[in-house]
């Protein structure tokens, strides 16, 4: 493998080049600027370096399938996205968001880190091993949509009627990063899923005078009383069944779990908080945080909510919750559960209405994908790995994986302070390089 | 009394002219507009009928003191405020609001209801039985203010350091009105009190992203466990020592709450209610209408609040409260109460911030002088009156009262089609001479 890691850290100018190039160019969804332009500058990259390409149309901008030949029948595929978030604010830039600008041991460009510069990494990495072994061990599959941005609204079609061209043995999902201080790489194997929900309570057709509160239900008393019967103080979800799908953390899942890096001291001076939850710490704390599901209010609205007082019976009070799935749990499952829940409780008339749903996604910790990318990882970098088995966030992962189900690990070429679809978005040369590495480690790997 | 009486009905045009006089001069109290004028009008007109005044400074608008002598040394007072609303919203006014204008028998202008008609009548009813009679049997005293409108901030201070200058044997407060359908006179002779609080929890120093609720408290949580435990699905509030002070209801309290009128299916089918509280109807609606404190969340607030779905974790979270209080309870003790009840329940951290408190204030129904003025009503209205113990708002009453004790009745020349604070207030002719000749027969019966 030395081999290869010498030709990047030989073409490491090249690889740059390719980079500037893609950075420069603006291809922003939710805008509509440059997304074509963007697609045909990745079609005639991917092709110089010897793949053949396919676009597929969708209701919005096109996906490119950029596929390499090997040796084996296996496939190793790789998911990208080509558009970026806008630059706003542009006031905050320190440089030109779409003109690549190198500062100290930066790389500074909208895009760089989400996710520019993975798609680069993993390009450069092809290119290397077939340059230094002329052919490479196992087929390998670009899959570069242009709207993650935006939500990744045709990803689930795409992956229905595209299942030939999409499925393959594993995937290298986009998103990874490594500690900025500690330089420890993340690993990430899943996502929680969400329900975000809001319930409605109504009362008279409009608001009133409190003083008829003495006689008209009020819809703010009912919405209190439905929310305080779906968590007790202790944080335990309270509505029937909501546990019982979750399923057990395997004995690879707990020691990943003890992988974490949680600095408890910090987080609790940064967010001035006494205390966690319960008072948890350690291996419980970051138990919670990757394995336990939540029910969360994300916001509560009704009556009067400027300065002062004003003294009003409300018509309506609404809540937002969101809840965070785990492995076994389903969105719309938790959410009959929960209509159950209310009418078992008397909140037959508080409406649910379903606003944001995303399965949770997990690859199994045992899975030998998995230690496949951790031995490669191990051989590239020299700081031990952080190992989500379930990052806290939600992605759309599931929607391209359930309908062509393969194993997927999340990692990636950005770094903690990379200001995600923030203004100064920068990777270091290091992880660029680095990223470049491991990935060419995997493909060796995987062909063995 | 019907020598005075037919002296009213022949003198209507110079008492009409005399409230043309004073509703044509603004008098905006939260504007500054007008206010030493109108002070100046008023003090001129009560001269010429033959009163001697006296001109109160206070922090804000003087307050005038207009007396007449009496035969006895029994004085009964008047409580009047010469200030109004603002006119705004001035496009929505069919007339000019500072020029009296008759439509149909309707006198339109602002100040005319709320409450410079009440000034007039009762002035012209002093008039009228002076010029009948020569003298009058009692002494009578006017106490007017100039800040009623901005919520009478002056007027504990005044009643506290000018005591002998308010202090009489009985007071016809403002504020009284007629039912517009079927004429019968609303009879006030308390109103409830109010605590109206804000109740605020904290969490981390901002915003979170919603996936850290595994780890952090989150407000919007605490507060709902908090309110819930503050009042019963059933209506009950929860609070230890809420309703200890409540003075039970006297027989005559009873009486009055059953010539209250409620047109049930009319309110329901309005606010597009299936029924009130608890399925009440009847008494027992009037009752908790006029005789039951309350406990309403008039607003929550906390995290994301506009359209969608956005998944935070709040830092914030406040509720606005207020308390209806009846005779017995006070603001201040239900703070303590309340405050005292979230500690005992473990909400030591949610803090109570107090924005408006006013004290209940009530006149004993068995007092003499409320029989008094309600033979008085007898006398001049056809229709049986409807007496309020409690009304079911609030006012500054008790400012004064506490200070001064004396028995209190509202009555007024208003309706409930007047359009108080609104634009094209109006009060009709007839309820105008009416109420003056309601005043004029309760100082004859005062005398005797």
């Amino acid at each position: 493998m030395n081999q290869v890691h010498a030709y990047i850290n030989q073409k490491r100018r090249k690889y740059l080049k390719w980079l500037e190039k893609v950075c420069n160019q603006p291809s922003v969804s939710a805008q509509n600027r440059g997304m074509e332009e963007m697609f045909l500058i990745l079609k005639e990259l991917f092709e110089s370096a010897g793949a053949s390409t396919q676009r597929i149309e969708t209701a919005g901008y096109p996906v490119l399938i950029a596929e390499f030949q090997g040796e084996s029948k296996s496939t190793l595929a790789f998911y990208n996205h080509y558009d970026v978030q806008p630059e706003d604010p542009i006031d905050e830039w320190e440089t030109n968001p779409f003109e690549t600008t190198y500062t100290e041991d930066l790389i500074v460009a909208r895009g760089a880190a989400d996710n520019k510069g993975n798609i680069i990494a993993r390009l450069a990495a092809v290119d290397a091993y077939q340059n230094v072994y002329g052919k490479l061990p196992v087929g390998i599959k670009f899959i570069i949509e242009g709207e993650e941005e935006v939500g990744s609204p045709h990803l689930e079609l795409l992956a229905r009627e595209h299942t030939s061209e999409i499925q393959a043995d594993a995937i290298l999902w986009e998103g990874g990063l490594r500690e900025y201080n500690n330089k420890r790489l993340h690993v990430g194997l899943g996502v929680k899923g969400i329900a975000y929900i809001e319930l409605i309570a109504k009362g008279a057709k409009n608001d009133l005078h409190s003083s008829e509160a003495a006689i008209i239900e009020n819809p703010a008393w009912e919405l209190t009383w439905a929310l305080a019967t779906l968590k007790s103080k202790d944080e335990k979800v309270l509505i029937e069944g909501f546990y019982d799908k979750v399923k057990p953390l395997t004995e690879q899942s707990k020691r990943f779990i003890e992988t974490l890096e949680f600095d408890e001291e910090y987080t609790k001076a940064n967010y001035e908080i006494d205390e966690f939850i319960n008072g948890v710490s350690g291996y419980d704390l970051k138990k919670r945080l990757i394995a336990e599901p939540t029910c969360t209010i994300c916001g509560i609205k009704s009556g009067y909510i400027e300065q002062g007082a004003k003294t009003v019976l409300p018509a309506k009070a609404t809540a937002k919750l969101d809840f965070r799935l785990v492995p076994g749990q389903s969105p719309e499952h938790i959410v009959e559960l929960l209509r159950k829940h209310l009418d078992k409780h008397g909140f037959e008339h508080i409406e649910i209405k379903s606003l944001n749903h995303l399965e949770p996604y997990n690859t199994d910790p045992d899975h030998p994908f998995v230690k496949l990318v951790l031995d490669a990882v191990d051989e590239v970098y020299e700081e031990q790995p952080i190992i989500y088995s379930n990052l806290a966030g939600s992605s759309p992962m599931y929607k391209l994986l359930s309908n062509c189900p393969m194993p997927a690990v999340q990692i990636g070429v950005a770094n903690t302070n990379s200001k995600f679809h923030a203004p100064n978005e920068n990777i270091t040369v290091d992880d660029f390089i680095q990223g470049t590495k491991v990935v060419a480690t995997i493909i060796k790997k995987f062909k063995a």
